[in-house]
């Protein structure tokens, strides 16, 4: 599409407005559901909704599955059931769940009541697993043959199931009598085979199946690490339930990422989807509010050194460096071990291992930077002994923040805790006061 | 693999002590590259190394591939060139291309002169391409296949490049007389395709054919806005130079993801693959050295306003909390506007846009965040004047950081610098010379 996609909007809107349901069909035949989505985000929701209703109904419900989730929110509460029944009727079971699972209880339900008995199975099937497993994302069409048959039957079964998947397949699951997963052909070496060759000869026996039960973020691992373009589903008898495919995981390894991006930048993660001002304001206050009281708690401690600071004005001045850096080396190395628990499962001697090797590159950074702001105090301010004070805090917030950032992620991450949470604004807040508190602690004990 | 890498490692130790190659070879049957190179982390190099001779060639090279970076280049460093031409000539093009990319230059030429004539020229026009390219990234082998042949055709040509290609493809590519891509057939639509079909009359003529020159972050988006399992790469003229698989797409994402991650943590990216103390230094002084500096700026500034914290020392109390608020809320805007420059174009009326919704958002929480501090500050100091000066100062610098975050990295993005670089210590710091100066600038002129 070589629109951009307020441009087309605007065209779309144009022949919306006149009516003519023909010359709009025409404009829009060739054109992609996911370009058609992007270009929604620039129209008004009644106008999405009206033009849903003009298209075939295959494409529009690719539409609204491609439709960003605020704006597929707003279209969905102006559709009747009937309407989105007839959408959901249209897509792969995977997609069908999602949108279902958007709705409120209530219009759910009734949507669910007016599907055709075989989708209502399929659909209660699969919103009965949690929405972040392997059964939450994966699809029940699977094309799957017999281990005793022969490829020929293979290709006729997928001539059967063809009408209700999409062409985007890349493997013929095997299973055995009882119907459990015991291998899986690739389509190029079907293609390949005899027609007499029994699907046994063909077959891998490893197929990399998952649990229905497994977490999202498990399963993009394994398919990360393989590089495989899908793995299927089974429950824990070993029968085949589904199938997952790369492109629900790129979504996953994206929503990942922003989640622990989110939580370092102190926004909820839904942010990056979100336009409106009242859901910004309620993901970003408690943040805030948090943050704030953290700082009245560091004027507090200020006002504790009252004395101290007022006999030497000077402390003050040195007072945001101090909490600045130990922010920043917080940071560093807490985000440093939070992606390492993204993508590995760390053993305690492996994560000890790591700390050392933390606390020993924040030794070499703490000396330097001690140094550096010691010569700073004592040739501008001409007083050693400040310098002394601050240089020796400065060392030690930079080594204690290092520490707390290395250990937190990692014993949240052992408490089942999403280690991301070691960041944020209520942690850099009390590393503030705790750095203050070091601080003015050496400077009473030095220079009283 | 159940068994956990370390004491996986630990038993390949032992046998690799042994010198019983049978032995070792019966232990690693039905093992995967992917498992072996993970429980390579856990071996010296020079193990991993001896390892790698013992195995089968084909093999070794797959090892070779999934190895983390750092221990690859280790690892390649002990290796002859004869011994990594061997191993290189068994790998898919891209891999083949990554890996000779990753030599020295020398020992590059030298692999590259042992290569059989073919692999040597596909290798120097991969080579060719930059590195994070379409054409940097792509794999050469692709079966294609003219328009006016039939499908028995199409699917001879699958068996003659059976040999060479991995079984992971999902597309028979469709070439004109002149070699230029004109269409692509799905392999499940070929195998259901009468042998006499013609291509053109089962092909689909979208095929989201990608430049070789585009940015491989491009590819990305377009891979993900279309589900699609692997694209095409064209050169100028449209002829089908090679395909991209979206397991070498999910790496980009992932790599993106982090960038942004580690600049707001003001880290190395490189860093979430490293180990080394000497690295860690290396890459984090930078950063740290520059808010040091910024630091001493912010004294330097409290400095000027002596006089004034001398007279009312309760000021310096809340010297953090504007600071950290002021960091808190510009993270959070830069935050969300840079994720969303990473997923789509944005224009410069949608970014004013964003920046009002912003601003918009900020005027509620810097309000509420004002009020606060002014009753904390009222109510505990006993100075209703001091009340003013903290809550009016932090409604300032809480609206002067939200413009700056949102506007940031929209200005990058523009002068087409990566908008992350508006996070990180350097602009943190800035932020913290900012409120200050507004702080005690407001204090001066209301409390004298």
């Amino acid at each position: 599409m070589d629109v951009a996609p307020e441009v087309y909007a605007s065209q779309l809107a144009q022949l919306l407005k006149s009516k003519d349901r023909a010359a709009l069909l025409h404009e829009i035949e060739g054109v992609e559901a996911a370009d058609l989505a992007l270009a929604a985000r620039h129209l008004p929701h009644e106008e999405t909704v009206e033009l849903l209703k003009l298209l075939p109904e295959e494409f529009s419900a690719d539409v609204i599955v491609h439709l960003e989730e605020d704006d597929r929110e707003e279209v969905l509460e102006r559709l009747t059931p009937r309407e989105i029944a007839d959408a959901v009727e249209e897509m792969a079971s995977d997609d069908a769940a999602d949108i279902v699972a958007e709705l409120e209880e209530e219009k759910a339900g009734e949507v669910v009541e007016l599907l055709e008995e075989e989708d209502r199975k399929e659909l209660v099937h699969l919103l009965a697993y949690p929405e972040d497993s392997a059964g939450g994302i994966m699809a029940l069409e699977v094309v799957s043959v017999r281990e005793d048959r022969t490829a020929a039957r293979a290709i006729e079964k997928i001539r059967e199931a063809f009408h209700e998947m999409s062409e985007d397949f890349y493997y013929v699951y095997v299973v055995d009598g009882s119907a459990r997963l015991v291998g899986m052909v690739p389509l190029a070496r079907l293609i390949l085979a005899a027609p007499d060759q029994t699907i046994r000869s063909i077959m891998d026996e490893e197929t990399h199946a998952v649990p229905a039960t497994m977490d999202q973020e498990d399963v993009a691992q394994i398919m990360e690490k393989y590089d495989l373009p899908s793995v299927p589903v089974v429950n824990e008898e070993g029968l085949l339930l589904g199938r997952i495919t790369v492109d629900d995981i790129v979504d996953v390894i994206r929503e990942e990422a922003e989640e622990d991006y989110s939580r370092l930048a102190g926004t909820g993660e839904e942010e990056f989807r979100e336009e409106s001002i009242t859901r910004k304001v309620a993901l970003r206050l408690p943040w805030l509010v948090t943050g704030l009281f953290g700082g009245v708690l560091s004027a507090v401690v200020l006002s504790r050194f009252e004395k101290n600071l007022q006999r030497v004005i000077a402390l003050a001045f040195f007072v945001p460096v101090i909490t600045a850096m130990g922010g920043n080396v917080a940071i560093q190395s807490s985000a440093v071990m939070i992606r390492k628990l993204a993508t590995e499962d760390i053993s305690a001697r492996e994560a000890i291992r790591r700390l050392f090797r933390e606390v020993g590159a924040s030794i070499v950074t703490g000396v330097t930077c001690s140094v550096l702001i010691f010569l700073t105090a004592w040739l501008w301010v001409h007083d050693r002994r400040l310098g002394y004070v601050v240089g020796g805090s400065m060392l030690t917030v930079i080594l204690m923040a290092t520490t707390l950032g290395a250990c937190v992620p990692f014993a949240l991450f052992r408490a089942r805790i999403d280690p991301a949470l070691a960041t944020g604004p209520f942690v850099t807040t009390s590393n503030d006061i705790l750095g203050i508190l070091v601080y003015l602690t050496l400077a009473r004990w030095m220079l009283s």
